[in-house]
């Protein structure tokens, strides 16, 4: 079922103009939650929800709401769209944005075609998923799902040892409504991929079936420093060695593993980090993804293990620090089949994939039924001044997302009736 | 033959008394070349030389001399012995200043004991041995080999800035003679081993008979960075994981070679550390030692070639950078042998030995029929402020050096003739 089409220039013209909004003076994008480059842009925005005729609504955690209270049932829980609109330092200008700006086109679109909905529509922009000036990430739609108490998540200290809840204030963003005042019928999220798949494949859809489980953790290793030049091979206890044997076994168990699992050291440190000494310590990150919460913990048992044959090998002493710790999610199978449906219809290639990344879908998947749409990521590049997606795929995903909730909000049917 | 025994109380108190020269605020021992630290104890020695009767004399690079100017030829080439009193940052008290003060007890013990020799004997103090303030290291023993000249090392920029020529003049230690215008009939030097050996067979005096080779590089790796979440294992170019599977291989080589080969990764850094991003490029630095030249330019030339295949393997870019490289020095034979003797005489446990260290004595060894003698440190432990060795150790080391130095100064005739 088609509703029409979203008006692709004004979709593009805002994200373009907001992603002009939060510039250092190094030109680099760096909105972080509640600072006041974060204020310019929810301004920005709240503006374009009031132009579009939408009631403003903002909550205690500072989350953004648009409603068209419109339908034959304006009490009848909303079919909400959306994403966030804080970024990374450095960032792109599609990361969140492209959802927020293309779920206001959308409930932008149906109103000025006159559309009817069964129930109202509702555009959210969540505070904080990026979760770089304050943990953790993903953090407005985690309170709205009950995840997180909100006074809780205001006391959060930040980088800059500022607190949430007071920056909130200080921007004008801390609202009354109580997190989850608007408990959704469904929640869909557009979404750049983030990720090279869809453009590799020539896919401009991808109907975002689960989202990957997710397992950081942090190794610290303890051997012994020692001279380089005189301390024979057999008497070291090398930690940046056993660290070397770590991640290198880490790559390996998952190249083979024949499954999606992804595993990834990004940080790491030696100390005393001198050329002629043998570290005495190292420091890793460990990144593990899976959406299958079995594979994923087998792979942290199967580390686990490793790190005990190391630790005796190597003589060195090896500890684990949780850091976070997500289960896979899997979306709602009849709003992704219905994803399927509107690409078909068209005419749209359009694929079944996994989100590696986190969002705040997976948090409004515990409290409604959810589900993502992600349109190509240029060169699989995101989190970066470089992270484009081209003109075409963001107008289709926008289009898919219209059918979507529009289809969505045509019935004033429960979920388990769908 | 013995010639008596040093003053082993006033060879412990003044190793004493120098450690506590240049301490600083927080009580560390940092006695860095050229620096006001250093000039206290370049005056506490001077001091020392001078109550001994001895010669000073200083030459343009800071090199400290006393000279016993005795004998039936006293124009004849001096037996030198020596070592360094310049410390890493929060050292050790042993490092260097046990061979400068051993070589001074020793001349001052020939002297109170009537020994009349049959040429010179001299005491050095090498300029910057460390290295820490101004590369490179070993570099008064250096400049007098030859094998640097004067000015270019007084032209050397230190890490804080300085101009070391500059500095040496400011601490009044700019001298006027020309580096290298005592040409040394032989060169000994006493130095605690920095390693584990001795310790672990018990053994009290090491004759060293060479010094390993070393081989400084700097490996940088350049890959891709992506989202941990979102890029497949077989999509990656991983500059970490890369890094990694050298460091193993370096090590396992090493292990495995069945040779003294020492092979250290001692500093490391990924680009650009962030737990979700696959790292887009990996430094570190890799500190090959062996006593043999071939076989260290095997294992050079066997690391080359392992980077081929990672860079291949990995879909990356290694590129390799030559920080620093020394060719194995062999001691003299004769000397060697006169420690073992002058062991034996004493009843001494001792051992032939390698250094794995670099020493003043490898670039005396170029003009000059050099050896050196090690003794046990305690833990193997050096370059910290647990750096130790026993105080019988550091006399029966005196002692030794006492008769393997008053044995050739006993001789007027040439080394061929030994």
């Amino acid at each position: 079922m088609s509703a029409g089409s979203v008006k692709g220039e004004r979709l593009l013209r805002r994200l373009q103009q907001l992603g002009a909004v939060g510039r250092d003076e190094a030109g680099r994008l760096v909105r972080l939650a509640a600072s006041d480059a974060d204020r310019a842009g929810r301004d920005l925005l709240v503006g374009w929800i009031r132009d579009a005729g939408l009631e403003v609504a903002i909550d205690r955690i500072g989350n953004i709401f648009g409603l068209w209270r419109e339908g034959s049932d304006p009490q009848a829980a909303p079919v909400l769209v959306g994403s966030h609109i804080d970024t990374v330092i450095d960032a792109g200008i599609f990361d969140g944005c492209t959802g927020v700006l293309a779920g206001l086109e959308v409930i932008e679109t149906l109103k000025e075609l006159g559309f009817v909905p069964a129930r109202p529509l509702a555009l959210a922009a969540f505070t904080n998923e990026e979760g770089v000036r304050y943990a953790p990430d993903m953090m407005g739609s985690l309170v709205t799902a009950g995840g997180l108490p909100t006074d809780e998540a205001l006391a959060t200290i930040g980088t800059d040892g500022t607190l949430l809840g007071e920056e909130l204030r200080r921007i004008g963003y801390a609202g009354d409504h109580e997190p989850g005042f608007l408990r959704p019928h469904a929640y869909l999220e557009l979404h750049v991929e983030q990720g090279p798949v869809l453009e590799r494949e020539g896919v401009p859809i991808g109907a975002v079936a689960n989202l990957q489980g997710i397992s950081w953790q942090r190794v610290t290793i303890e051997g012994e420093a020692n001279h380089a030049g005189t301390t024979p091979m057999s008497l070291r206890r090398d930690a940046g060695l056993a660290a070397a044997r770590i991640v290198a076994a880490l790559a390996d168990r998952a190249r083979t593993s024949n499954t999606p699992t992804v595993a990834t050291v990004g940080c790491i440190s030696f100390e005393p980090n001198a050329i002629n000494v043998i570290p005495s310590r190292a420091i890793f990150t460990v990144d593990l993804r899976d959406p299958d919460e079995a594979r994923l913990r087998e792979q942290e048992q199967s580390l686990a293990a490793h790190l005990d044959v190391v630790a005796a090998s190597e003589g060195v002493t090896i500890t684990v620090e949780r850091l976070a710790r997500f289960e896979p999610v899997t979306f709602d199978a009849h709003i992704v089949e219905r994803i399927e449906q509107a690409a078909r219809s068209r005419g749209l290639a359009c694929r079944r994939m996994t989100s590696g990344a986190g969002h705040d879908a997976q948090m409004m998947a515990r409290i409604a039924p959810s589900a993502m749409i992600f349109i190509p990521s240029t060169g699989g590049i995101s989190h970066n001044p470089r992270e484009h997606s081209a003109d075409a795929n963001i107008i289709a995903g926008a289009n898919i997302l219209l059918d979507v909730a529009a289809g969505l909000a045509s019935e004033l049917k429960g979920r388990r009736d769908w």
